[in-house]
């Protein structure tokens, strides 16, 4: 494992029930420009963590529900690259 | 084709030369709160994108270029899903 980092991306988006006023003005911007075709648009975060060594599942978890995302307008995804 | 939506997702993140104080912020939590291990943190944006049709590749490149991202400090990534 040594000098191998552990690759970890979170994604965090907007629920699909909130409002998601950002991914609206770039919708908007993407048809002006000429991309007729875009239905929908949401903006969210990518999170790339690098770890010395795997963490703990149930912890990660932990730090993506109460640091990373606000449970209440977000959800979250962890891949493990 | 009709009624299935297209998907596209485009990540965008700091250029590995470039600082990312938002990344040190996160990482120094992250130890904070028990995740000895992490080594390095960047944060980034994620947009869904959802088309009708396949949008022209070279379109979607200018748009990514010229709108979702700034090439000075950021690079992009597409994914067709």
């Amino acid at each position: 494992m040594l000098g191998v980092p552990m690759k970890v991306d979170v994604v965090v988006m907007p629920k699909q029930s909130v409002l998601d006023p950002q991914g609206v003005a770039v919708r908007n911007a993407l048809k002006d420009l000429g991309l007729d075709s875009v239905e929908s648009v949401r903006v969210g975060k990518f999170l790339e963590l690098e770890f010395k060594t795997l963490p703990d599942e149930a912890k990660l978890q932990e730090v993506c529900r109460d640091l990373l995302s606000n449970p209440v307008i977000e959800e979250y995804t962890i891949r493990i690259a």
